[in-house]
């Protein structure tokens, strides 16, 4: 018989609130609304965690860490500027697709953290864009990529890959691996056909 | 003195609602915290409006007639295809941002409506993506766009476009129009600069 130890039944806690939060938005999940959908007392769910605030900051936290390791290599490498952003772009969606019930927790639920844990939370999400932005500044430096607001572009870039977790459909006809790559080529050589 | 009409009281009680469901999501929003925000009782809410889910079809639908009313005249032209996308991707652009504080309404939260409301707006939205799936199979039989999944693409797309209600600040540097046409340059051109 398997037995369920405490970190699993934690991660099984902190799975079905992302679940939650990302049907209903954070304001409306309750604790007790919670507890019921894990078929747990409410007491067991304050035994993992202390607040319903400290179950968004590890589900926050573990999309993050896993947004920043899988992203941060690449980032680091020696490939050229466009080759780089492209698998950057491509790891992004990986990333999303593999958190995707969490995903609007990183995406925007993060927002009803209280401090000083918002301010750290943003400060993490403000240094991941900032490796994107980067790659991009250096494209046009090189003037590799067209003329744009370097900023705009990123949100753009990020927002459109973001929303993929929302679509995605494990039983879909496309994998993972052929949506990162045909949004990354969408998004670098644009929808018309060079000649 | 100004009197307030009916149908401004229901405007701005609208408005209120839209602004709030936009921060806290639909399923945190009670009447009575909308009462509280726009300074009404309770019962004069009700006297405009039956229910809080009428509020949500209120705004919902609102917002889905500007978008269909700006775009579908220019499907409807005879411009070249790849000029078509651009300038409807522009106009969504466009009605984005003057109702950025609905759109989340329009983007996300309509799903809370009930039915047969639920269905008939998710028809509504379908038909208004229809248009520019059907410029992109356009594009791909005239070889003018890239072979990609038309309906991949025209996802991407507007998730891209939507998420400038999330970021744009009316007091930023970029005015709404040179949004619009940076956005619709980059996606359909790319961000690599061609030679």
């Amino acid at each position: 018989m398997k037995t369920t130890t405490t970190s699993s039944r934690r991660e099984q806690i902190a799975d079905a609130a992302a679940a939650l939060i990302g049907e209903k938005g954070y304001a409306a999940v309750s604790v007790r609304g919670l507890a019921d959908a894990v078929g747990l007392e409410t007491s067991s769910i304050y035994s993992h965690f202390a607040s319903k605030e400290e179950i968004l900051w590890e589900i926050a936290v573990r999309c993050a860490d896993d947004f920043h390791q899988t992203v941060e290599p690449i980032y680091r490498s020696n490939l050229h500027t466009r080759e780089k952003l492209s698998r950057m772009l491509a790891a992004h969606v990986a990333v999303t697709l593999r958190n995707r019930v969490a995903a609007p927790v990183f995406v925007q639920e993060w927002r009803h953290l209280g401090e000083p844990q918002r301010s750290q939370f943003a400060a993490r999400r403000d240094a991941y864009e900032a490796m994107f932005r980067d790659v991009v500044n250096q494209g046009l430096a090189e003037r590799v990529f067209r003329e744009i607001d370097a900023r705009l572009a990123v949100l753009t870039l990020l927002s459109a890959l973001n929303s993929t977790a929302r679509w995605y459909r494990p039983e879909g006809e496309l994998m993972p691996d052929e949506i990162g790559e045909q949004l990354a080529e969408m998004l670098l050589y644009g929808l018309t056909q060079s000649f």
